[in-house]
């Protein structure tokens, strides 16, 4: 396994549609995955894990039942595993997410912005 | 467990300590730290565990046995477990490191560059 620098700009501009997470690395079982955003996605949870977003450009929001959380550029926010959340964002953003291999977008809400898993790019 | 939004940049404006990373989130039994980088870090490994780098601010290598790696802001590397590395920076450069909780900076190989485990800020 080499260790290659992966910029993430770069890996980000060969992305092209929304709300659609791609691997670039892996650490242990965990995988590092960019995605942009725009729109509103789903309600959704992980009932067996945290799922983190660290905002590269952009801001977005997460929605939660109780409140709603704004994120820019340079933020990170971990969701704790069995909470309800929905992404959004105004105008495309773009967000590295950190979670265990094999963790669907739309948890088990599914419906047409369910993305194929474990897709590289 | 709050989900807050953490901004990395205001993080490291607290730190002032080169090559003492610490904790500003954790994802599962995983933890995002914050460190800033500068001069010569020491030869280790980690037996147990890949360790990802990305710099968020100014630029620095990972010397390999074999070889050498340049990492600019917005470049992640994630160094494979039981690979000898050794980090350097020439001029001040802020890093977030993911890996698991109990990581030590400096692994088995010690010294005074070692620092105290699983400090928030």
């Amino acid at each position: 396994m080499a260790a290659e620098p992966i910029n993430l700009r770069e890996k980000l501009a060969g992305l092209l549609e929304h709300w659609s997470p791609r691997v670039v690395a892996e650490l242990n079982d965990y995988q590092f995955k960019v995605a942009k955003f725009e729109g509103d996605f789903v309600w959704h949870e992980h009932a067996e894990t945290d799922e983190a977003f660290l905002v590269l450009e952009g801001s977005m929001g997460i929605e939660f039942r109780d409140r709603t959380v704004r994120l820019n550029a340079g933020e990170l926010l971990v969701v704790p595993r069995g909470v309800e959340h929905r992404p959004f964002a105004e105008s495309e953003c773009q967000v590295l997410l950190i979670e265990p291999r094999g963790v669907v977008n739309t948890g088990r809400s599914g419906g047409e912005l369910t993305a194929d898993n474990d897709r590289w790019l």
